[in-house]
């Protein structure tokens, strides 16, 4: 989204961009790891290495700095990265190695979307459009939606037994071993019943 | 876990009992729907129809009292009430039923596990110990706790997709209809390869 902040002294246009990239990387970490309601300005400002204030100047407040980092648009791009019939490998791949690597994955902020209010409204908006419905255009054959709703409903709770019940087994098992056993059951749903590889 | 409330006058005891399956009642609602640190005192105490400062006297405190209401065992009494063959379906089919009949899913919570702190460490203990592992004590063959938590895996997906990120094509989609796409991924978990039914 923006070349990494902090290397030496830079013209003051590039230190706000630097400083806006630092803020909103701050916000997504913390956001894919912890609800909403739990993330204080403080400690997205103490993870980014800036004052409260100083986000209040660059975002207006708290609701509109987390509406910028509320888009799934990038991490779908990486998970959905693959052809067809080779798609549900790829996408819990990058599930599982999105995890380890980041503690995170591209899914998982949806299961933090509150219930109630705009925050949690916004952030299922954009999941459907930009996950599932994205999904849904690339199959074919009856109930396209409803199987990409399922096979990303069986991404998103493996990131939640992986990040969140965190389970051991999960953990201690080699990737490639979980996608032999976790990935047939999304590409199920993807290509019914198989279809030729090409 | 307690015979409901609110019916006629009881002497004190019976008064008291009611009281705490009330609080308890509300606490478990309002867990299953958002996360912990959203939840007050107050809304636990308007639910169940008290004043806080009665469920400080009954519980002592916030966390205390929510540490009653983590145990996943009543839940995973139902969710597990099947014979292996048939484990899969079943569970498919409890979720779903959970989540339309109560808005919520005997799993869900541990999706709204925090990260940090005491009441996320119990929350996952009892987890592992009363949802996966017990599940994994009942399949046989290699891997059965990593199938356990990729069976678990997927039905705590489900809930999320429904409940949290609330996709419209599972919603409208009849139950039977969903446990049919969706039962085959978790059943190949429990028994992989499929075995004879008996």
């Amino acid at each position: 989204m923006s070349t990494p902040p902090d290397h030496a002294p830079a013209p003051a246009r590039r230190d706000a961009e630097a400083t806006r990239a630092a803020i909103l990387k701050a916000a997504r970490f913390l956001l894919a790891r912890q609800a909403h309601a739990d993330i204080t300005l403080k400690a997205v400002a103490d993870r980014a290495g800036v004052s409260p204030p100083l986000i209040l100047k660059y975002f207006g407040n708290k609701d509109a700095l987390f509406a910028r980092v509320m888009s799934f648009d990038t991490d779908a791009d990486d998970l959905l990265d693959a052809p067809l019939d080779d798609l549900g490998r790829h996408m819990v791949r990058h599930v599982l190695s999105s995890q380890r690597q980041r503690g995170a994955d591209p899914l998982l902020r949806i299961a933090f979307a509150p219930l109630h209010g705009d925050h949690g409204d916004v952030l299922r908006a954009n999941f459907r459009a930009q996950v599932t419905e994205r999904l849904a255009d690339r199959l074919t054959g009856p109930d396209a939606g409803l199987r990409a709703e399922l096979a990303v409903a069986a991404l998103v709770g493996l990131g939640v037994m992986y990040g969140i019940a965190r389970g051991p087994h999960l953990r201690d098992t080699d990737a490639e071993a979980v996608v032999d056993r976790y990935a047939p059951a999304v590409q199920a749903q993807l290509t019914p019943g198989g279809r030729p590889t090409g």
